[in-house]
């Protein structure tokens, strides 16, 4: 099957309004959508933002092949055939602002901001959410288990069979990858994305020989310095950590030596202190105990506090999955129309009040405080407000009343640059770089936030300019619904 | 970026075992490997194959290409050059038997059989349970949905922008329609695979206009018989509904009709009866109402005990990611080996017992009593057993001494043959023959079974010998184990 390249992977209704704004003569009419998510998913305190290389690709592809156009004239909808016209030579000529992948992000803040023709910004709105809301779970996903291990602990991502599809794996290890993990077992994902990639054997290795002892020696002969031997296909500590231990010996005499065990079943806090003494007893206190078996955070939270002697994390299901919370319910949503005398904010009104998102052509910036060189909390405020003052007030805008007033502050405008007027001028950059730059915005945020439970809720405040237009147009329509009636 | 074809989309540890295998001169001997899950997702009581195309698309094209065998050159294993040249000629040669896609089946019983040489078994493990575990799950999870709103109502998959990245967005489509979802949102899907696709509009469309009642206008304007209105931009029931209802009177005079409302948010019980009522009150009693927002099956099951007026559902994030248990823990384990005399069944034990696999070249019946058409209960036989006799014992593995003989009964072999000697022999079915074939499946499981909440546990039975296979090879591991220490 041809898979041809993404610029169908849209929702039906998209292109139906594309069709009729272009029916109304009105596709050409400029907007402005914000990209951002309501709720940190797992109850952390902060999401780690990931899916803009994939977003760029999307976007610089984007062309209506003829069996895209030919598919398009099957439909009941019989789209005018001026329109599939229209289609053929669709290019995106808009502007997209958004944060760095790697960047600490909160909700109700946009993360992306799209301005262009309407006709386009439906188009893309799909795609958009589906590559930000995955690829963001993941990497927030993987900070978390990130924290729990701490720099010392070596944390691989196992997950590909149990990923929900294909693009899952490769993107999801990506993500991990960026928020701290070590390597990824995907060799697709390490191929296209320069990711490390890491690997033991399967207990199939191990049926496949005579004897459990027969399969390790096999196994050791072929990688003398790299092996990492699964000690459980019959029994951990009767056969399998004697087994790796008598090959170990082996291979020492020969000058190699064994690099770790792997656990994965059982109480793997029991065992790995068994294997430990057995290890070190004879004399391998350098051998590693790896382990894997549905592990997360809150497992090896309490592995560790159970005092287990493992060092290396083979995560797989519930990080790919993000088994807890597997969705970010991130949303695009339009918040400003060109008019003759420039863009007018608009709103939804929702019947649950959590789902009102902030009006405006807005930016974001992130308030650093130049003494602690921590962070004061997010900013939303129009693009042309001058947020680099003396003092600057911060409000809640769920409590207004609840205010602090900043000074001696950096504002750091979170939203950059990728394409303007449809030409791409954000430099990519490597995931090495943009682990690199997570681990160093990691630092601007105060403990309360990046703990794993019970998190203090980060401030995301809106200028007093952006709150007044919220209100404003909350007030009119919900008076215009009462006349209506 | 180019993405390349799906070959190294496998983990590390299989290229590692191959070239082990490779080095030691063993990698043509041939293996049987057994697929199968432990347990069912939702506590459902079955669960609905699917993945079967994208498998066999998989296989026919593994092809190491050259850039792939540069990326594995890099490697730190130092695969030796004349192990990278085989790879070069890898096709897959086997044997692989699975059952059909939209079949039902359970937990413990082999779903697709894999017969070929070691290298090309530990090659493509990852893969297949990879589809499997995501497209199986996916289609179990709509079976329930399907199940809830029975006949009459529309299902519609809505997920795309909360999906687990593309792929899992165009298959999960895919999985769904086939266990009865009747269209789509992903324009990609409907393209691919020959699904309806459907949708409405968005709050942006309503946004976008001076007021609802114009926003409305225009879009019925363009969609004249095929619109749904969605009307909870501002306020449902105060400016929504009665604007939809003065458009759609507009519009009956010119001869058109409102197909249908949708609601998106807030109490969708209360808002579906008051709507209803004043639709039928304008004498719209065929106008439709539609919802979207976080359903699933037991939203939908509550909405229907308090007579919601719904009768097309919109599902996203729920269905599409499985929410509740992400992952259906599909595995894929050697279960025979060949020797001078023929297959030689193997094992592996674990530490949990529930996860010892049923060893030996078997293949699955389901036993369908001949005189209610409906199943007694999976069988689990060596390939060379006659399992159409006078009379059956079956018994129940975990408990031998429960057990029942069945009499005028037909063994339906559910093992397809799909790869032979690496040729496709399978003749691949349209997704509107997968749909089919898979209610006609469900007629013959009782009721028990099906039921969504603590359903019973239906039988997967051992033969005798399959039986005591198993328990003399879990005997022989305990004894050497034993006896080693």
């Amino acid at each position: 099957m041809n898979y041809g390249n993404l610029t169908l992977h849209t929702d039906k209704y998209q292109i139906n309004q594309m069709y009729a704004h272009w029916k109304n003569g009105t596709h050409n009419r400029k907007r402005v959508f914000n990209a951002f998510f309501r709720k940190n998913p797992f109850h952390n305190g902060y999401a780690v933002f990931a899916g803009l290389e994939r977003i760029i690709e999307y976007i610089e592809q984007l062309r209506f092949e003829e069996e895209d156009i030919a598919y398009l004239q099957q439909q009941p909808e019989s789209y005018d055939a001026a329109f599939l016209d229209a289609l053929r030579s669709f290019r995106f000529t808009g502007t997209i602002y958004s944060v760095e992948e790697g960047q600490i992000v909160f909700p109700n803040e946009p993360i992306i901001r799209v301005e262009c023709r309407v006709f386009e910004g439906h188009m893309i709105e799909t795609a958009l959410l589906n590559f930000m809301n995955y690829q963001t779970l993941i990497a927030t996903k993987a900070s978390r288990i990130r924290q729990i291990v701490g720099e010392n602990d070596i944390l691989l991502e196992f997950g590909t069979r149990r990923a929900q599809e294909a693009d899952a794996a490769i993107w999801g290890a990506r993500a991990a990858y960026i928020a701290g993990f070590h390597a990824t077992s995907n060799m697709r994902a390490g191929k296209l994305f320069s990711i490390p990639t890491a690997g033991t054997h399967a207990h199939a290795w191990v049926q496949d020989h005579e004897s459990e002892i027969e399969a390790f020696k096999s196994y050791m002969n072929v990688f003398p310095d790299n092996a990492t031997l699964l000690v459980d296909t019959y029994n951990t500590l009767k056969s399998g950590v004697p087994n790796a231990i008598k090959v170990a010996k082996i291979m020492a005499e020969k000058g190699h030596r064994l690099k770790a065990i792997r656990l994965d079943s059982g109480d793997l806090a029991t065992l790995s202190k068994e294997a430990r003494r057995m290890l070190d007893e004879a004399g391998f206190e350098d051998v590693q105990i790896s382990a894997s078996n549905d592990l997360d955070e809150e497992v090896i939270l309490h592995l560790k506090l159970q005092d287990a002697k493992i060092t290396m994390w083979g995560i797989g299901t519930k990080l790919i999955t993000a088994a807890e919370s597997p969705a970010l319910g991130g949303v695009y949503k339009m918040v400003a129309k060109e008019t003759e005398t420039g863009y007018e904010p608009v709103i939804k009104i929702s019947e649950n009040p959590e789902k009102i998102p902030t009006p405006g052509f807005t930016t974001l910036y992130r308030i650093i405080n130049n003494r602690t060189g921590k962070t004061e909390g997010d900013y939303v405020a129009m693009v042309d407000e001058n947020v680099q003052q003396e003092k600057l007030k911060m409000f809640d805008p769920s409590n207004p009343y609840k205010f602090k007033i900043v000074k001696d502050y950096t504002a750091k405008e979170l939203l950059k640059p990728v394409f303007i007027d449809g030409s791409l001028v954000y430099k990519k950059k490597t995931v090495e770089e943009i682990r690199q730059f997570h681990f160093e915005q990691l630092q601007s945020i105060w403990e309360p936030t990046l703990r794993l439970l019970n998190p203090q809720t980060y401030f995301v405040d809106l200028s007093q300019k952006v709150y007044d237009t919220k209100m404003a147009l909350i007030d009119q329509h919900a008076r215009e619904a009462e006349e209506d009636n």
